[in-house]
C-alpha cells in the first residue's frame, strides 16, 4: 500500500476534475499543479500550489517548460525505501509526489482538424509524457492516472483503502499509461512519415483503438476484437440484427471492396465465405440483384448481399425470399427497412460513409508480418487486344467488369460471365485449370440461363487472375462457349496463348496487372 | 539552415563517439555531456562541459534525474526568431541548444536477458526520450540524432554545409526520432501488456522491425516489406536459390504450419498458392514425399516442399525431378544440398528454428482491423465416435489426421485420405457440396492409388472444416468409397446426420472445434 500525500495534476482536459477534488479533500491530499489547470482548481473552490513556487523557478517559453524540473522529477523518481535517495531529496529539499494526473495536448484531435503544421507540431507535449513515464515507471511507490475514465477507479480504491493505493492497481494504471504515451508517440511518427509517403520505415508501427470485444474469432475457439486506425471510426452502420462476428466483418469488407469498384449506385454483389458467388452490373437495381443471385443460389444462401444502392421496396421484398445473414445498402427506404426487420436476426447494413483511405494489408506469420500496400488505383492499368478478332465496345466492356471481379476472387481465380453479370466463379484452386472446369461446371447448373434477353445477346466472357501456363485452359473455356478472354500478359507462352486464341477465334485480351489474392 | 553551436550529448551507446567528435572540433562546436558520455569523450581525448555545471544542479537519484532540468529543456524548446523567447532566455542566463544526440537505456535488450522485474523496470529511460522528443519537436532549429548509423550523414551533413544542419535534414531526422521514441514505448506497453495478458487492450500497438524489402507484394504492382515483431529474428535460414518473394513467404509459413503439427520429424507437406496440395504423415521418408507429390501432381508443379525432416540424399534425388520453387527441409544432408543446388534458382530453406510462440493474427479491412490469437493448441479438442459403427484404433488416428490437414486448406475445406496421405483435397468454395466433388474428383484423377499395399488396406477417410448442413455431402462422400468421416458437430441436423451416417454404415466421429480459414 501507498499513502498518497502529494498528487501532481496537470491536465489538458479538465472534465471531471471536481469529482476527485472532493475525495482529495477528505484525504486531505496536497495538490501541485500550474497555469489552466491551476485556475480550473480555483474556480472550482479547491487549493493548490502552484507548480512554479514548489520547484522555485519560473514558467518559461509560453509554458514549453514547466514540468520539466528536477524537483519534480525527483519527487516522482525517487525509489520506496532507498536510504540513500531519501537521504538525497532531504539534503535537496525535494518533496515526494505520490500521484500524477497527467494528460496530453491534444495531438490526434489536432492533425484531425488542421493541416497547419506549426499548430500540429505545437500541440505535441514534451512535460506530459515526461511525466507519465516517470510516474509509471516509480509504480511501485507512484499511482500515474492518464484518463479522467480513471478517476471513478481511483476514487474507490482511495475510499478502500483509506487514502492509498495498492500495488495491483498501480501497476494496472502504469500498463495503461504507456500503452498510451506509446499510442501518442505512434500517431505523431504516422504523421511524420505519412508526410514523407515513407511507407516502409525501418520500424513499423500499426495502431488502433478498440471498437468493441466479438464474440470470437474466426472460430469459437479463438478471441478476438476489432480495432480502428489511430482516430477513425468505424464506417459501416448496423441498423438492425444480431451482433455482428469476427467472419461478418470479413465478408461486409470483401463485399464492399467488390461493391465500390462498380459503376456508382450501379449493381449488386452476393459473398459467401469472403469470396463473391454472384456479382451483377446491371443497371435495373432490381435485375441486378436477380442476376447476381442466379450465378449460384446454392452457395448465395446464408450469404452476405451487399447493394451498390439505396435498397428500396420492392427489392426488399425479393431479398426476404432468401435467408442472407446480412444485407448491406447504400441507405435503405423506410418501407425497406419495414420488410427487412420482419427478420429479427437479420443484420442490416449502412455502407453510405464507407472509405478506402487506408490501403495496407498485414499478414501475420508467427514471428514476423509481411506488409504491402493496396493498389486501388485501377485507371493505370492498360487493356490490349491481342486477338485478330476485336472486340465489340460491349464486349470489352464486359470483359473488363469480369476481370474486375476476378480481381476479389481467391486465387487461383476464373470468372465466366455475360451481360455484366458472373454466371460461373471459380476460386481457391491450386491448379488453374480446375478453376476453369469448376467456373463452367457452375455456369452449367444455371436453370435457363438465356430467360434474360440481354443474356442471350451478350458473349460469355471469361477472365483470369494471373496469366494461362498453358493453352489447355484456352480450349476448355471455348469449348464450353466462352468467346472472349481477358487474362494478364507475362507467360513465356504468351505468343503461343495468342496465336491459339487465334485459331480458336476467340477475342482475348491482355491486363498489364496480375491479381493474386491469397 | 541552423548553425551548431552547442551540442548536447547523452548516450547508452558509446561506439563510434570518436567521429564525431573529431568533426565537432573543426567547426568549434561545444559539448555537454554527462556520467559515463563526460567520462568516455575525456577519455578520447576531447572536452565537454558538465551538465550539471550547465545547469548547476547535481545529477539526483543515481542518475534518474539528470537531463531532466528546464536549463537544459528550454536550451532545446526555445524557438527560433521568437523575441519573447530570447529575452526570457537571456534574463535566465540559458544558452541555446542546437544539436541533440541521445540513445536510451537498452530495454529490449535487458527484457531478452532477463525476467527480474526491477531490472528491466530500471532500463526504462526517462531523460532520453525527453530530451530527444523535445528536440525533434523544436526541429524547426534542433537536430536530433538518435542512432549511431546516422552519425555519417551528420557529418556530411556539416561539411556539405559548413557546420550547419539544413531543415530537410532536421525533419528527416525528427521522423526518425518519433518513430524510435514510439517504438521504444511499444516494446515497454508490451512488455506489461503481455505480463497482464492483456492480449486485447483498449488500444493496440503492432510494431516490428524490418528484415527486407521485397521486390513486390502479393503482385508486382503491390510494394512490400517483411518485418519482424519486436526483437525477434527471422526464424527460416535460406540456404540458397533466389531471394524470397512476399508470395514465397506466405507459402512457407503456411507449409511450416501443417509440418510443425505433424509428428516430430515426420512427414511431407506440398504447397501451392497457400493451399496445401498433398500431405503424408508416414513414417518413411521418401514414401511421404512420393505420396504427398501423388496426391496432386498437377498442383504440385512449381510449388513449395516441406519435409518436417532432415533432407538427405535419396530424397533430394527424387525431388530434383520436379520442378519445384522452393524446399524446406529440418537441415540438409550435405550430398542432398549439392544436388539440390544443381538448380541454381530453387530456394532452400532450413527450417530448424522456426518457432509458433507469437500467435496473434491481424486481418486488415481499409480503415479497421480484425485482432485474433491463434490456438495452436490442438490437445484441447475431443473426438466423439457417434456412430453405430466404431473406427478401428488405425482408422481413428488416420482421421484425425486427416482433420488436422484440414484445419489448414482454406474454407469450405473437405480433405480425403488413406493411410496417413491425403488423396484429395477440396479448398476454397462457396458451397460445401462443391468441395466434396471436388476433393473427390482430385482423388479419381489420382493413377494407380492402389500401388500402394498399405493405401489399398487402408479406410478411405473424409474430413470437414465445419459441419455439414445436410446429408447430401454424406452420400456423395459415400458413394465415392469413404467408409469413414470426421467433421464439427453444431448443426441442427447434427441428429440426421448420424443416422444417415448409420444407415450408409458409415464411422462418423465429431470434433469439438470448428476450422473455417478464409
Amino acid at each position: 500500500m501507498s499513502k498518497i500525500k502529494t498528487a501532481l495534476i496537470s491536465v489538458h482536459d479538465k472534465d471531471k476534475l471536481q469529482t476527485i477534488l472532493k475525495v482529495f479533500r477528505k484525504y486531505k491530499i496536497k495538490i501541485i499543479s500550474s497555469g489552466g489547470t491551476f485556475k480550473k482548481i480555483k474556480e472550482l473552490g479547491y487549493q493548490s500550489i502552484k507548480l512554479s513556487e514548489f520547484t522555485n523557478f519560473p514558467e518559461l517559453l509560453d509554458g514549453r517548460v514547466k514540468t520539466l524540473h528536477p524537483k519534480i522529477h525527483a519527487g516522482i523518481l525517487s525509489k520506496k525505501d532507498n536510504i540513500k535517495h531519501t537521504k538525497e531529496m532531504k539534503n535537496s529539499g525535494i518533496q515526494k509526489i505520490d500521484l500524477v494526473i497527467v494528460n496530453f495536448y491534444p495531438f490526434e484531435e489536432t492533425i484531425k482538424k488542421t493541416n497547419n503544421f506549426n499548430k500540429i507540431i505545437e500541440n505535441i507535449d514534451i512535460g506530459g509524457p515526461t511525466l507519465v513515464r516517470a510516474a509509471a515507471k516509480n509504480h511501485d511507490r507512484v499511482t500515474i492516472i492518464y484518463s479522467k475514465n480513471d478517476y471513478e477507479a481511483l476514487i474507490s480504491e482511495l475510499k478502500k483503502n483509506k487514502g492509498c493505493t495498492s500495488l495491483k492497481f498501480r501497476r494496472d494504471m502504469a500498463e495503461k499509461a504507456f500503452l498510451n504515451t506509446a499510442f501518442y508517440d505512434t500517431s505523431i511518427s504516422n504523421y511524420f512519415t505519412k508526410l514523407s509517403k515513407n511507407y516502409f520505415p525501418e520500424k513499423k508501427i500499426i495502431s488502433g483503438e478498440k471498437i468493441d470485444d466479438l464474440r470470437y474469432g474466426e472460430n469459437p475457439h479463438q478471441k478476438a476484437a476489432i480495432y480502428s486506425y489511430s482516430g477513425q471510426d468505424l464506417d459501416i452502420i448496423q441498423l438492425s440484427g444480431k451482433k455482428l462476428s469476427f467472419n461478418n466483418f470479413n465478408d461486409i469488407y470483401s463485399a464492399l471492396s467488390i461493391s465500390s469498384s462498380l459503376p456508382k449506385n450501379t449493381g449488386t454483389v452476393i459473398v459467401k465465405h469472403s469470396n463473391p458467388c454472384g456479382v451483377s452490373a446491371v443497371k435495373n437495381k432490381l435485375e441486378s440483384f436477380n442476376l447476381a443471385f442466379m450465378c449460384d443460389p446454392v452457395s448465395a444462401f446464408g450469404g452476405i448481399v451487399s447493394c451498390n444502392f439505396k435498397i428500396n421496396e420492392k427489392i426488399a421484398s425479393q431479398i426476404n425470399k432468401t435467408f442472407f445473414e446480412i444485407i448491406i445498402g447504400k441507405g435503405f427506404d423506410n418501407k425497406a427497412i419495414k420488410i427487412l426487420k420482419r427478420k429479427k436476426n437479420l443484420r442490416l447494413i449502412d455502407s453510405r460513409s464507407f472509405k478506402t483511405n487506408q490501403v495496407i494489408d498485414i499478414k501475420s506469420n508467427f514471428n514476423n508480418f509481411l506488409l504491402q500496400n493496396i493498389d486501388l488505383d485501377s485507371s493505370s492499368n492498360n487493356f490490349k487486344v491481342v486477338s485478330k478478332i476485336k472486340p465489340s465496345k460491349d464486349t470489352l466492356k464486359n470483359l473488363i467488369f469480369t476481370f474486375n471481379v476476378c480481381k476479389h476472387v481467391k486465387s487461383n481465380a476464373i470468372v465466366l460471365s455475360k451481360n455484366y453479370s458472373t454466371v460461373g466463379i471459380g476460386s481457391g484452386q491450386s491448379s488453374r485449370i480446375d478453376s476453369c472446369k469448376i467456373s463452367i461446371d457452375k455456369m452449367n447448373k444455371i436453370d435457363n440461363l438465356e430467360k434474360f434477353s440481354k443474356m442471350r445477346r451478350s458473349e460469355l466472357c471469361a477472365a483470369s487472375d494471373a496469366f494461362f501456363p498453358f493453352v489447355d485452359n484456352l480450349e476448355k473455356l471455348s469449348l464450353a462457349g466462352v468467346t472472349a478472354i481477358i487474362q494478364p500478359s507475362g507467360s513465356i507462352r504468351d505468343k503461343e496463348i495468342i496465336n491459339f486464341a487465334n485459331k480458336l477465334g476467340l477475342v482475348l485480351v491482355f491486363s498489364k496487372k496480375r491479381y493474386f489474392k491469397h
